[in-house]
Formats: C-alpha cells, structure tokens, sequence
C-alpha cells in the first residue's frame, strides 16, 4: 500500500476532517533524525544545566505566549474541554519549569566521591568519582489523552531535554495540529539560546512504521512511550530485540483500584459516590489513573453507595472521547464485558457522545473472571460487592500492576488499612488515602509507575522530578586529572553539586 | 533425554571427577524455590535494615570461618591459585560488609517528600512521600571465573539480601562444591537470625532448563546475571518475553579498550609492557576487565613496545583454565582469529595449560573487521597500531560498550586525551587513567556496567554500593496517616533516614 504524503486531523466531535495537511513521516525522516540528533548528542550532554535550564523556560514562555492559539486547536483535536486544556497548558508549562529547577538543583548527577588512598594494603585504593550522563539520543511517543503534558512538550520531553539528550517525538496522529504549534515554540526557543535544531524533532505520521523505525534505529538510545498496553508491548518488544536492547520507559495501562472500607462508607456513602462518579467521567474516562475498579464490603450504607452510583451514572452527561478509534474499542469492549454472566451495568441515558457505565459484581465472580482487571479506557467502571473486609483484603495481594492505589478508611478501619496498605505496596507505584487516584502532582515525590503493565520500567516514575533519572547513566571516572574531568566532578566544584563522599 | 538425578564437579586441571554428587535440580524445584521466596518476600521486607545488616555480617562471619574449606574446594573446582583464592574470598566477606553498611545507611531508600499545602489554589497539594521498597524474589546466577565474589554470597546475592529480596541463586555447574558449603554458611546465618530459610535456596544443575526456568517463574521479579554474551543473552530475551517483563541485569561481555597515547609511550614502553601482560594474563585472561584491545601509535617507543610484549607473551606461563568447556571455547575462537587476515599473532611457548597470545593489527585492518571487537574469553588480547593520535582518537568513538576504558597519557597528551574521555564516556561505564582495568574496587563510585553488551541495564552497576538500587522500586505514599506509613517514611524518621524535603 502507498502512504499517502499527507494527513489531516480529524475532529472527533464532528468526524470530519480539521483544517492542515500534515506529512506523513516514515523510516527515511526517522534517520535523518536520529542521525543529526546523535550528531549533537555530545555537545547537548556538556551544555551546562544553566543552559539547560534557560532553554526550558524559553519553551514554557514560548508555549505561554501561544496559548490560545495551542487550547483551540486541541480543543478541535481532541474535544477535551477549554477549562481542561489551559489547566493541561498550565501544568505542562509548570512541569518545564520544575526540570529547568531540576536540571540546576544536581542532584540527578548522582556524584559519588571515593577518596584516594595510596598506603592501602595490599592495593593502594584509587580516587574514584562517578556521576551520571545523558544517555544519548531519545525517541519520545505523544499520547492522546493529554495531547499537551504528555505529548509533544510534555514530560519525556521535558525530563530529556533537562538531562542533555536529544529528542525525537513521534506527534500522536490524533491531534498533529497542536504538536505542530508547539514543535514551533521548541524550534523557536533552540534558536534563541543558539542551540542546534537537531535536539528536537517533530515526526508526524499515521503509520505503524513510522513508530517502529524510531524504536528500531540504532541511535536512538531509549524510549518514552505512554499509551495501550496492545500498542506500548508491541514496541516495547521491539525495543527489546534489538542488536542493542534500549531502555523503553513504557506507561501502558492500569486498573487503579480503591478499597472502600466498612466504616469510612459508613460515614458518608453518598460523598464517596459524588466523589467516585467525578474521577471515573473525568476527562470521559481517558485518564491512566482511572478508578476502574471499586472495592466495597456488603453493609446499608454501601447499598446507599451503589444506588447514589447508579442513579448519578443513569443521568451523567455523555462525552465525546479522543478519537473515532478510542470510541470504537470503547463501545466494543464494554459490550463484550456486559453480556458476560455475574454482573450488572448501568449506564446513561444520555443521548450525546458515548455513554459512562458502571458493572456491579460480587467477588466471587471477579475471582472467577480475571480478564476484568483489563483496563476498558473510557467512562466505565466496576465496583466489587465483598462479602466482608476480610474478603475484601484477600483481593488486594493478587491485583496486576497498577499507577496507583487507593484505600478509603476511617481511624476504625485502621488495622484492615495497614494490612492492606502492605499488599498493595507490591502492586501499585503510588497508594493514595482517602482521596481519588485521577489528578496527578507533578512534584518531587511523584511516582508515575508501578509493576508491569502499569510500566515495562517499574523502578521508574515519568512524572514528577525523578523522571530525569530515566535518560542517564553513571560513568565512573577512576585517576582522572582534575583538568581532565567533567567540571562538574573537579575539585573546585564549580556548579556546587552536592556530593557524597566515601559513603557519607 | 533424562537428566541424571546427581553430577559430580571436575577438576579443570585432571579433567577428572571430583569427589561429591550435587543434584541436577529442574523447574520443580524452581517452582518450590520462586514460591517460598515469594511467601516470606513482605515480611523480609519489612525487616529493619539493622536485621539484614545482621544477617550480612553473620554470613561474612561463617565464611571467613570456612575459608579453608571454601578455598581449598574452590581451588580443585576452578584451578585459580590459592593466593587469588583467598583474595577473593576477602572481597566477598568485605562485599557482605559493604552491603551491610549500605543497608543501614539509608540512602538506597531515596526517601523524598512533598509537603501538603492545603491552601494552593486551583486545588490543594498533598502530602507525598516517596521511597525506595524491594521488589521481591531475584534469581541470581553464579559466574565461573569468580566462584566467591560472583557466584552464591557474591555481589548480586549481597545487595539483594541487603534491599530486602529474597535470592534463588542458581549455582554455577563448574563449582557446585563451593557453592554448596557457602549456602550452608547463608542457611546457617539466617537460623541464627531466626529468619526464614526461604528467603535464600541454591539450585544446582548442569542444565539449560533449570536457568530458563528460573527467569519465566512468575514470582520471580529480578534477574541478577554474570557471564557470556550467548548465554546471557538467551536469559534476557526470555526474561523480557515474559507475560510480565522484568529488569534483567545482565553483564555480558567487554573488549575493555585501552589507549596509549603517544608521549606516554615515549616515557615507559618497558613498565607499559609489564602491566599490560600482567593484566591481560590475570586469572588467565578471565576477567570480566581483561584489556582486550590496546591502541597504539607507530613510533620507535611502540617498537620497543611490541618487542617487549611478543617477547614477554612467548615465555608466558601457561594456566589451566576455568572449565574443558571455557578452554575448548577459547582455542576454537583464538585459532579462527589467527587465520583471518590482516594481524600476526604471537604466542606462549609454554607447554602446559592453555597459550597466552597477543594479535597485532593496523588501524585499516581493525576498521575492515569489527567482529574483532568480540571478546574472546581467555588470555588474548589484541593491539592495534595507529598511523597517528588523531587516527588513534577517531577509533574511540565508534566501539561496543564496555565495562571500562582506558586512557594512558602524559600532561603533554592531555589534549587529545581530553577528547578522548568525552568519546569514551559513550562507550564504557569506568574510565581509567593511567592504570589498567583488572582489578575493580568495591566501594560505593564503582561502576561495574556500561552500554549493551556490557550491562543489558546501562544505568546501572553490578560492583559497589549502587548495586542495591537493582533490587528496588519506588512507592509514593499520598496523604497515609502517620501512624500507617512504613516507620522509615513516619513524622519521628525512627531509624533517621536522610530525607529530601520539596527538592531541598
């Protein structure tokens, strides 16, 4: 088959084609820009972070500047609401921001010092400093459902460009407008601090290939990737087969189960559903942090929970989703769970958009029927009916892997709490109390990760400051003269990164 | 075919049987071993570092008071010299030591904080906590050329144990001996500990199926590897092919290039000629950093140079090598190099054990014939003469990750040893200074890794301290009330863990 050279975006709310011709990039484009990045690669790594710095926040102002240029055209793409995408703005240009701080902070450097000590017996002991390096080149996948802080200039990027490695983003196809715009803003900002283009590279494209060439190339150093657990596996593989496997930094899906314990639901049922329907329909469902499961003990105040539940689901507004794709696997899916036996939906009765649906079953069916751990991305959740918190706690320990989390408790449910909180420390990056797991702080502490498929990396976060960890590597500098080491590890220590020294 | 239900070591020097039948362990085994580890995972991890401290010091106790034993049993399985023997035994007590500060130490948690701020506007900042937790049960392989310091208590069992994992360590065939009396000393530390024995079993076996096994068993969260590029990297792909992937730390192989810049050359060709035979023979060339490439520029000191390496290597001792297998390997491989074309080879006249030998080549033949850069386990080396030092620089750049990198240079050479470094940092994970790779310190900068094939995880070290972060993953805590956090993540810090508070 032919790639046709162009595309066009398409508008999800009306399906029809959006104003742009956009190209159609293949293998040919990757090279290119794979090679020109590792062509740069070297003198990006030894830009100072100051510099680093400064070129992130010529971004962030850039991307500022444009904003509602950048809100309306993914508004169009996407069909996210304008609140949502100038808070998605908001927190994509706050996130540059925090790896401009990062990038001078130094502590992603890791600089580790062992004294000298040339009277050791039997071998004298070398001087030994070691700090981490950007790892080269790196190939980042824009998501669509957050077409900014996850896309073009979202966090890869961002985290990459603050470790010194070039990147190379494949523009999500469902909104190539958007990352046009802000593929400018980062053009525009290389050019004003003298940086060469070659640190960034927008490749749009509506072609497998085009994904797969990026992985495959032997330059390209690591990868970025959030999305489906279909899609993410497939490259991750790729990845990973390679002559030189690569680190593939892959979010591809989550459950996000929240326990509801007995005396926490006593207490105010008809919150927890107010609260539980808001984070399912956020963002029509399309969030990673998704509660897709709820957990609930058999008790009247969780009866009034699963009434509130339904009745709020029956008249909750329908939502147009990213893509005609996403809908249709939406759809498919959801219709396949509810004609299975052991448990009920109810869903809107909205007219407009696709409808938000909640199952209900018992625990005995969800033991019986793991395939419903399976993430269906889309407004659509299922709440398990245990017969008790003894019940409920034995599910914890043998949930997949999952971003986050949650358990709701009073001080009375205390003890289960603990118990629980210990199983679930082996599932899920983040465990959230008494809140929602949908919102996500980009902050120092953040982990963004958790056990497979939650990420192919599970000692990685991808948002929040550790983030950068995930593009370098240590190198260790045994008898180097001081003239001859990185100035960052001479003794003079001219940026003041803080080091540790023999263990202390 | 049935596998026989025992197997006897042999003795590298007699290739005879040596007393003792060790049992060829299966996937059943495997399948007991990965599920006990797996049922006392959450309570070792749980444990006070101070008790894993313990538990190291006690194993490090028993092994220095079975080093006769260890040694002598070592010696008839791996025919490496008492001396070394010893030597190595020294560094693995000293390793469990090491592992045991690190563990009390703390900063393998990373523990990092965010404080709340109720009053942030659009919406309120949670309190988040962050730190490292262990991943569960790690399958560790012995390595043959270190019987002690990488094989059953060596360092990948040592940081594991010290993060928290439980360890399967499948034992290498060619010293089931040793492996066998250094578990007793692990089983016996652990009683003495009151710990659970299943939180460390050896497996033997002479079989592929019994590795294979270990890296598919779902309860099995890390692979810890040492050994070939062959081996190694059938592990990784299966580990990675698994349902759910997992973190595969493989060390695999390295040319470990050495570079002798021209003045340097000029001051000392004798002494250059010493070290580097010393280096390249230690052990019999079966060091994981055996310089396995040097480059040199043409000159009448490298004249003096070659003379003095052809003359040395003639009268090498000949040494027996690990096992029949490893010295099949290395003749087989050492005489299809020798009938290439393009390099001289000169050998050890010596008719005991295996020939030491070093190839000559040109810079034109070593860039027509990059399989050269594959190591060939054993004593061989190979030294390529340059035209100049810029021809000699532009060869650094383009090498296959390796474990080290070395640059020999006087002040007068500092600039082209300047750029050098920098293309050296791309390739190896240490780079040495006018010294030579053998030998690596275990101390907490040591980088024992490097691009692929010298780690299949370039961001990380299988020597030193860092080692423990590849047994770790992290787990944010939002908003969990104080008296439910791990006591390490507690308002008190009981246990005084070094914290970094909002990036600070």
């Amino acid at each position: 088959m032919e790639i046709s050279p162009t595309f066009a975006a398409i508008n999800p709310a009306t399906e029809s084609p959006l104003p742009g011709q956009f190209p159609e990039h293949g293998s040919q484009q990757v090279d290119l820009a794979a090679n020109a990045a590792s062509e740069v690669a070297k003198s990006f790594r030894h830009t100072t972070p100051s510099k680093r710095s400064q070129l992130l926040h010529a971004i962030a102002d850039c991307l500022e500047e444009e904003r509602e240029a950048i809100v309306a055209r993914a508004e169009l793409e996407s069909a996210l609401p304008n609140a949502r995408l100038n808070g998605e703005l908001s927190r994509t240009t706050a996130q540059l921001r925090l790896f401009a701080d990062v990038a001078i902070g130094g502590l992603w450097q890791d600089a580790i010092f062992d004294t000298a000590n040339p009277n050791r017996q039997p071998l004298p002991k070398p001087d030994i400093r070691r700090q981490n390096i950007a790892l080269g080149p790196v190939a980042v996948f824009g998501a669509s459902n957050f077409p900014l802080a996850f896309s073009t200039a979202g966090g890869d990027s961002a985290s990459a460009l603050a470790a010194g490695c070039p990147v190379v983003v494949k523009g999500h196809p469902a909104h190539p407008g958007t990352s046009e715009i802000v593929a400018k803003c980062i053009a525009k900002a290389l050019d004003s601090h003298a940086l060469p283009q070659a640190i960034f590279t927008l490749l749009q494209g509506t072609s497998h290939e085009l994904g797969q060439a990026l992985v495959t190339h032997p330059k390209i150093k690591a990868v970025g990737f959030t999305g489906s657990i279909h899609g993410g596996r497939a490259l991750f593989d790729l990845a990973q087969q390679r002559p030189e496997p690569i680190p593939f930094f892959g979010e591809l899906g989550a459950s996000n189960p929240v326990f509801v314990l007995p005396h926490k639901m006593e207490a105010n049922p008809a919150l927890l559903a107010e609260e539980y329907l808001m984070s399912m329909n956020m963002g029509c469902g399309q969030f990673c942090t998704k509660p897709a499961v709820v957990f609930v003990t058999q008790s009247k105040a969780s009866d009034e929970f699963l009434r509130l539940v339904r009745e709020g689901i029956s008249s909750q507004p329908g939502q147009t989703m990213l893509t005609a794709g996403i809908k249709r696997t939406y759809l498919e899916q959801s219709e396949i769970r509810a004609q299975q036996s052991g448990l009920t939906r109810t869903q809107s009765t909205s007219q407009q958009g696709v409808p938000a649906m909640v199952f209900e079953t018992t625990s005995k069916e969800w033991r019986n029927n793991p395939q419903w751990q399976e993430e269906i991305f889309g407004p659509q959740s299922i709440i398990v009916l245990c017969e008790d918190s003894d019940d409920m706690q034995s599910l914890g320990a043998g949930l997949a892997g999952s971003l986050t989390a949650t358990i709701h408790a009073e001080e009375a449910d205390h003890p289960i709490a603990q118990n629980l909180l210990i199983d679930l420390e082996d599932v899920a990056g983040r465990i959230v109390f008494n809140g929602w797991p949908t919102g996500v702080e980009v902050s120092y502490a953040m982990v963004h990760g958790g056990p497979y498929p939650a990420s192919t990396m599970p000692a990685s976060t991808s948002v929040g400051a550790e983030a950068i960890k995930r593009w370098l590597r240590p190198v260790a500098y045994q008898s180097v003269p001081d003239a001859l080491l990185p100035s960052s590890l001479q003794q003079a220590n001219p940026h003041k990164v803080r080091r540790s020294i023999d263990g202390q």
